[in-house]
């Protein structure tokens, strides 16, 4: 069965406009680590994660969960768990090159952010799902589309004047997986803690690569 | 070295809105296999790729390429290449299963859209870099930041007024990588046409999931 499509339609000059507007609003965008303890009504986490429920999917299986982490308990078991790793991370697991990569961004093993914010997302990829009769159903490219619709997320964050920073929970996953009792079938995908920046926060003075080193013209 | 941050600000009212409104306008985007001949500019591409240049990225490596073709022969063997590849995928490699799963979206081998779209976007992630000193620059999680660099894309072309559809080009992306001369450490992940739909076009009556089905809250 099939719909007509009903996307908007622009005139080409409202294109220009439009695709230099949002380029521009996107160029303001920021990993921000100092959080505010400023709270946010959660319809707009809602409407948030919303938007991230909008993102094409393989197959459109939608492969993916957003637990929503208010509770600060919670949170604080989140932070003992990723900060544990991440010290044997920083000590052991991963070698100097990777220090020295990341060293500046002033980044280390200390978390703050992970119980500052007033939320935490963690996002999930479903590697399978189950279905009615029990079987198990693969779910194609669940980890590329988890995370477009976390492109999607970042960006409706970002649109509301919220920031978040974008972490790979490191060797945790499982751990934060079985604390929010979510089934086998779902692995922890990102770590978003999201809310207000702090006053007067501050971002590593980091350079984007200009356009000619990232396009290709055939 | 740091700066200070200088992110959007609204009121809570505002913010509100705003995650509204943009969900009511990235609910309406699809997945669009039929398009019109008509060609796009190229700043709108630009500044469309620009936008997905401003993602976050592991240590900042922004470890992606995305080439544009509007080159009549390239597109003609790209498509050649995949439908091929198709073929095998449809009656050997991936079986009976996946073959069901994917019916309802009325997909065959058959891609006419990757000759008919005035461009075809390839993107690729760097496995690596290499360095000035012709060191090999480990990319950290190269496939989940060129992913969220896709969400930025997608949003971008929606913005516009343009549609796509986000595809894998199974098995195919060693011959396309060939085709465009990209050097061994970049790999294709996703092949998108782009442009305007065709005149009346349709897409298949898919259903999104609820909030309540992809939201858990703690
Ligand atoms: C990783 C990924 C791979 C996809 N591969 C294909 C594909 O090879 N062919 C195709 O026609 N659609 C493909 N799609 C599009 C999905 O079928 C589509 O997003 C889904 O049916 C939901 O429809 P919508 O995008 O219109 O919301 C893919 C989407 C994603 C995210
Ligand atoms: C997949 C991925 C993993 C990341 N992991 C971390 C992390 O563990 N800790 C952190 O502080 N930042 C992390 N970042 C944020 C990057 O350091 C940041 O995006 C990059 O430095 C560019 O800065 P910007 O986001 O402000 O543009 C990650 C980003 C991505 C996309």
């Amino acid at each position: 069965k099939e719909v007509p499509y009903r996307g908007p339609v622009y005139t080409e000059d409202e294109m220009l406009r439009r695709s230099q507007l949002f380029y521009e609003s996107m160029k303001l965008r920021r990993s921000v680590r100092c959080f505010s303890p400023r709270t946010v009504p959660m319809k707009i986490i809602q409407n948030i994660i919303k938007t991230a429920g909008t993102s094409p999917s393989g197959a459109n299986l939608q492969p993916w969960t957003f637990c929503v982490i208010a509770d600060e308990a919670i949170k604080v078991r989140i932070r003992e768990i990723v900060e544990t790793e991440e010290q044997i991370n920083y000590s052991r697991r991963m070698g100097a090159k990777w220090v020295l990569d990341v060293e500046h961004l002033n980044v280390n093993w200390n978390k703050p952010y992970l119980t500052e914010a007033p939320y935490l997302i963690v996002i999930m990829k479903q590697t399978y799902q189950i279905l009615e009769n029990n079987q198990r159903q693969p779910t194609y490219y669940n980890e590329i589309s988890t995370c477009i619709a976390t492109g999607f997320l970042l960006a409706a964050i970002h649109n509301v004047g919220l920031v978040t920073v974008t972490t790979t929970p490191l060797n945790a996953g499982g751990q934060i997986r079985e604390l929010l009792q979510r089934p086998v079938n779902e692995k922890v995908v990102l770590l978003l803690p999201v809310g207000y920046p702090a006053e007067n926060t501050h971002v590593p003075d980091i350079r984007r690569k200009k356009i000619e080193e990232i396009i290709r013209l055939y």
